[in-house]
């Protein structure tokens, strides 16, 4: 076997001592992530921090050593890559987050998320790129063009659906939860044309005609994204209910769910298609086909091994920008105007709060307004909740700043450097700051959750993921698992008073007359159709 | 959220065609990747093939189409990158062999292992060195000095432990399973010796204190990167008992379990040390018992998470030989002298069979004139199979190849040329032909394997790991799971038979006292000491 290592050693030794160097990153890197966890279970009692602020603090404190250390050289491990952020570390975050979804509270809410996610958007890069016009050019920052200011408002239109994700419960505020994540997905769609009209479009004459296509090229996305990710989902599905894998091997079932997942990313970034939505769709499909297809220890590991890899990710990104953070090199050419970076930090942020509320409260007001029921409608404590969970910028915003401030000539420009601090100024306080007053907040205005977001059915038998010995909730588990055929009459009164009930019904039938036979899965029982069984699982509004 | 993608899309669109290259590659490698699962699911009751060769050919094929779409310009579409495979590749495998390795079988065999992996690898070196420089002056092949003969003697003494891993079984052949996987293990500490020995001291001169200077160092080696596996294992025991992290989150004690794991691997590279050594004690550390202070559905996620890291990596080792096979450019040299390679080749598989032979019968005879019981003797069939065993090369042997003969001057010179493309020839036919008849040759040699490979306690109760839904043995399940306080009368005659027992029972008793009450794990019921019911943890011989 391996005289490989012996590879390893005699390149360490002949050829540079950069190897090593990388060697030790790694071990520092890995030891950091064990830190982060331990620290972050210790802290799990606090009410104030959770796991991304401790990575971030974690990271800024190695920072000041090695920066201490190099004496003033360095403050980072690894250079920081877009392609490990986009390629590795995003994917199993958000295919986590959509095998884990609650699918109905998805489903419902779907125009309201749509809404938020696209419209949103556009109002607040809008309002963010004007709000950068009018103040920065009064200020002594350098030399920025109006595709400069285009992208600033598309870099901080960016939610951190990352952050957003820990500082949101999804079992004790489901509607929240489901309302801000959906919205960060369907985000980055909107995102990509947006980028892409900023940098390719003629931006000193706008007309029609380019409204009209960059609608058409939104809803294009948008659909094709969606059907590659379902596609992808019922192939990995049909692929293990014909073979039956179970019949023979755990980890086959799990080796191919884990790689058609990935696939189904990398498939849209090579279609030039929006990969988050991708694979977060396909990751709804997997765990309402897929999931039950296999045998019993291939859904408790892929349950919590796609829950672990997500987790990792997470504190691998936090901890990350936490150190990246103190990059001497950025921070020269603002030493000697502090009051300008701070100034510029301060702007921005006020202006990512304004440019939030702007359609935060008026798209909520429509919603409403389409909503009959007094219970489902948005209270405005909810919305103030929406507004706040959606301020935290995060990795996403560093790289795109790294994208559009780096390319021409490094950080050497002072309006480039400023930019890149101001950029790392605003993630680090709105992670922290915002992120440390989230949870009193949520309390404050939701004092018992349960009661008061019961827009739909909160269905008492759904435990939390955690908590529970094996195959817990988190995994729809309302509907698939446990008593699908228990009547319960709190359930069935919300679901006969709600207009989506009818829609309910026509995609339970679908399902059980043509997707079930071909895919597999447990989502329904047909016992009596149209009977008051019928619960929980994707409402197509 | 993630005006991120538009990063990807933007740079995609301006910077290079180069960047979706990769994404299509990347495409391609995890499609092919399934497909290789897929089919190696349905060749699985084919007597002849297994998931390395499936992968193999698979690779080959995918090879020629490249070469014929891409009109003979390149054949891989990854490049080979050592790193890779050994920073990311090969810590999965080794870690979870000694995760699910039976504990008792590899201790009690420990001698003959280390044995068979440290003289069988120096024996197999010199032949191997000698054969050549014999051959090869005599051939037509270009400039090789003493340094290249004695580095080919070392990259084809490196058995392929994870082409092994696949084509033995554990429960059915476990002293051979053992042995042969035990050697490969130990082959990489000798190994790292042999290179840099190779390439630093003065090979003109060898005197007494070199051969004591490189003694030294193995022992040393061997006793360190052990030592750190075993630290790094029981840090992460004593870690998640004193947390007790199954209160909260099975994601966690997941995490740290995976992240400890590969830090030991780091760690034993930044010390120079034998890391698959260390990663393979730290799995069995783990196993032994980490695994007993986590929740039921970390358990169940550990086991099988890390046996589906394993497998991909596996795949994906070999699909990737197969693939880099068929580079042009190497060929390009052999090209108009077809029989010269043809002739190195079958030289080196005539070698490595002969090496190997010189070895495994008279350190088989050693090992048995040691044993007093006739049934713990290696019979002359199983070392007819240890031999064969152990004749595949693979990617560690490329890797090597790579790092001696690509360094002065790539592929142009013709001797460096021959080498390369002779060391893939002997990978894939080691490989294909060897390994499709490997299981014959075991259903020949021991038509019954279960009986006749009786040395130590065969376990009725041990389940193929594949098979169980739930909690599998592969866990070295025969201890710690089931019925550890149900005497067994076969069991019982066996080990009071054997002189390791009392070896056994005084580590039982540290255990017990010393080991258990601070790091966890659930391996002993101390009922009545001394009696019947110790039965299958490692005996220290």
């Amino acid at each position: 076997m391996a005289v490989g290592l012996s590879y390893a050693v005699s390149k360490l030794q002949m050829l540079s001592t950069s190897d090593h160097a990388s060697v030790v990153s790694m071990n520092l890197f890995v030891a950091l992530l064990c830190a982060c966890i331990v620290v972050g279970h210790l802290l799990e009692e606090n009410r104030w921090v959770n796991e991304s602020i401790t990575a971030l603090v974690i990271g800024v404190c190695t920072g000041v050593v090695i920066l201490l250390v190099s004496g003033g050289k360095s403050s980072h491990l690894l250079v920081f890559s877009e392609d490990l952020f986009f390629i590795y570390m995003l994917p199993p975050i958000i295919f986590n987050a959509g095998f884990q979804v609650k699918k109905k509270q998805f489903f419902v809410n779907f125009i309201t998320i749509v809404m938020f996610g696209a419209i949103g958007t556009l109002v607040s890069c809008s309002i963010i790129a004007l709000g950068v016009t009018q103040f920065f050019k009064k200020m002594d920052i350098g030399s920025l063009d109006i595709g400069d200011y285009l992208a600033i408002g598309a870099i901080f239109a960016a939610t951190d659906s990352v952050c957003t994700l820990q500082v949101l419960n999804q079992d004790e505020t489901p509607l929240l939860y489901s309302l801000v994540f959906g919205e960060g997905v369907v985000n980055d769609a909107t995102s990509v044309v947006l980028f892409n009209a900023i940098q390719s479009f003629d931006l000193t004459n706008i007309d029609p005609r380019i409204a009209l296509h960059f609608i058409g090229n939104f809803l294009y996305l948008f659909v094709a994204s969606t059907l590659l990710g379902v596609i992808t989902g019922l192939l990995s599905a049909y692929i293990i209910k014909k073979l039956y894998f179970g019949r023979h091997s755990t980890d086959r079932e799990v080796a191919l769910m884990m790689l058609m997942a990935y696939l189904s990313y990398m498939l849209a970034e090579l279609f030039y298609l929006s990969g988050i939505l991708t694979v977060f769709f396909c990751g709804i499909v997997m765990s309402h086909y897929t999931w039950h297809n296999v045998t019993e220890s291939s859904r408790v590991t892929t349950k919590h091994a796609f829950a672990t890899l997500s987790f990792v990710a997470e504190i691998f990104i936090f901890l990350y920008v936490g150190m990246d953070a103190l990059d001497i090199e950025k921070w020269r050419f603002v030493s000697d105007s502090p009051g300008t970076s701070v100034a510029v930090s301060s702007i921005l942020l006020a202006l990512i709060m304004v440019a939030r509320a702007a359609f935060v409260f008026p798209l909520s007001f429509l919603s409403n307004l389409a909503k009959k029921n007094s219970h489902e409608k948005i209270s405005i404590r909810q919305q103030v909740i929406i507004w706040w969970a959606g301020l935290m910028r995060g990795a996403v915003s560093i790289a795109l700043a790294y994208n559009q401030f780096t390319r021409s000539g490094h950080t050497q420009l002072r309006a480039n450097a400023i930019m890149i601090t101001s950029t790392i100024t605003v993630v680090l306080f709105s992670t922290v700051v915002f992120g440390l007053l989230t949870k009193p907040l949520i309390r404050f205005l939701i004092p018992n959750p349960k009661h008061t977001t019961s827009m739909t059915l909160s269905d008492p038998s759904t435990p939390k993921s955690a908590t529970m010995p094996l195959l817990g909730s988190a995994q729809d588990s309302e509907t698939d698992l446990v008593g699908h055929d228990i009547p319960r009459p709190g359930s069935i009164r919300a679901l006969l008073a709600t207009p989506t009930h009818t829609v309910h019904r026509y995609w339970r039938k679908f399902d059980d007359a043509f997707m079930r036979p071909v895919f597999g899965g447990r989502g329904f029982v047909p016992f009596v159709p149209g009977s008051p069984t019928e619960r929980g699982e994707p409402q197509w509004q």
